[in-house]
């Protein structure tokens, strides 16, 4: 395990030079299964494309129906089916750059598998881990998965138009945040409505 | 790897042995994080208990947010923390039921990690692998997560009552288990409203 974890870091950091030598934002995007982020990914990409080019990798243990959605819109698209792997690796991301050869002064999305646990110990060179929570999960998910929102630099609350419809307590999910890390923003959006996707792209194009 | 899971087999072994010997039923309840699994046991719990014993083990990373609820309504229960673990073991799975000494002729609910992925692959020595999905998670995810859905003895559909504000495609969710799984009986519930939880306490009750 030692040594899994060892070999991973070293091509992470390859990865991490190749991204910053070529200044490309590499975006590694965790949630659970269904929290959104192929949504959100979709709704960023589309903001972002005005102005500066974008490429996605879709991780998944099997199917391809998220890179065919992405695809079907015009956008560079790798899938990544992982085989029963429950989370991306470095090499993985290798492997997907290699494919895509995305742009100088790009953005590239890289959605991780739809899992709280495993993604958030595994380095893949990224520049920014976003974590998607989503309303119906319930506003107690920071308090069970910390690595997750400790690891986060930036998290997402997604399917804020669910709200009205489900019991969800959104200062005791921010508390549980802040708990663990006083760092990263909390965006609250809607990909239902669109509420809450101008301010995370002013974010996107303010940093990047 | 190998050996990890070779020991976890032999382990789930002597607790199935123990299972059978007692004619206890042991539930596996396996799900994404926040689709719903401490609230279905605690609609089951509250209906089985009227003619049988029961008891819970909770399985999460960190937190007793479960087990607190679970203890405050008067049954057995066990927390057991994994401290990072993204699922339950044969081994901890002993422990608990050893803490927790559960009558003959009863149910014991073993609630895993909320993670879709590699609780699959631990054998606990369950009776039964009970897995559950919610409507906000999508339609796709028999299309994403096999094995899962593969291992299920039984599937619950949760949250039924959020599918007018979603897009939620049953036929394609069901035929999305179909394709992998012709014996698992599926279940459509709302922990909300009520709606199904009956009918799941019936199949319970003529089953075990």
């Amino acid at each position: 395990m030692k040594n899994i974890m060892s070999s991973n870091h070293e091509l992470a950091e390859k990865n991490r030079e190749y991204f910053k030598l070529n200044n490309i934002c590499a975006v590694n995007v965790m949630a659970s299964p269904g929290a959104g982020k192929t949504s959100i990914i979709v709704d960023l990409i589309k903001g972002i494309s005005k102005y500066s080019d974008v490429s996605v990798i879709e991780g998944d243990i099997a199917s391809s129906i998220d890179s065919d959605k992405i695809e079907n819109m015009g956008f560079k698209v790798m899938q990544i089916n992982t085989g029963g792997g429950c989370h991306l690796d470095a090499n993985m991301v290798k492997e997907g750059v290699n494919a895509l050869k995305p742009n100088k002064d790009s953005i590239i999305f890289i959605e991780n598998v739809g899992n709280l646990v495993c993604p958030s110990s595994f380095d893949l060179g990224e520049s920014l881990k976003m974590v998607i929570s989503s309303v119906p999960e319930g506003d107690d998910k920071p308090y069970k998965y910390l690595s997750m929102f400790e690891a986060a630099d930036m998290v997402v609350l997604n399917k804020t138009d669910l709200i009205p419809y489900i019991d969800f307590d959104k200062d005791n999910f921010i508390k549980g945040i802040k708990a663990l890390n006083l760092n990263a923003p909390i965006f609250e959006v809607s990909c239902k409505t669109g509420e809450g996707i101008k301010e995370l792209l002013e974010y996107f194009r303010s940093k990047f």
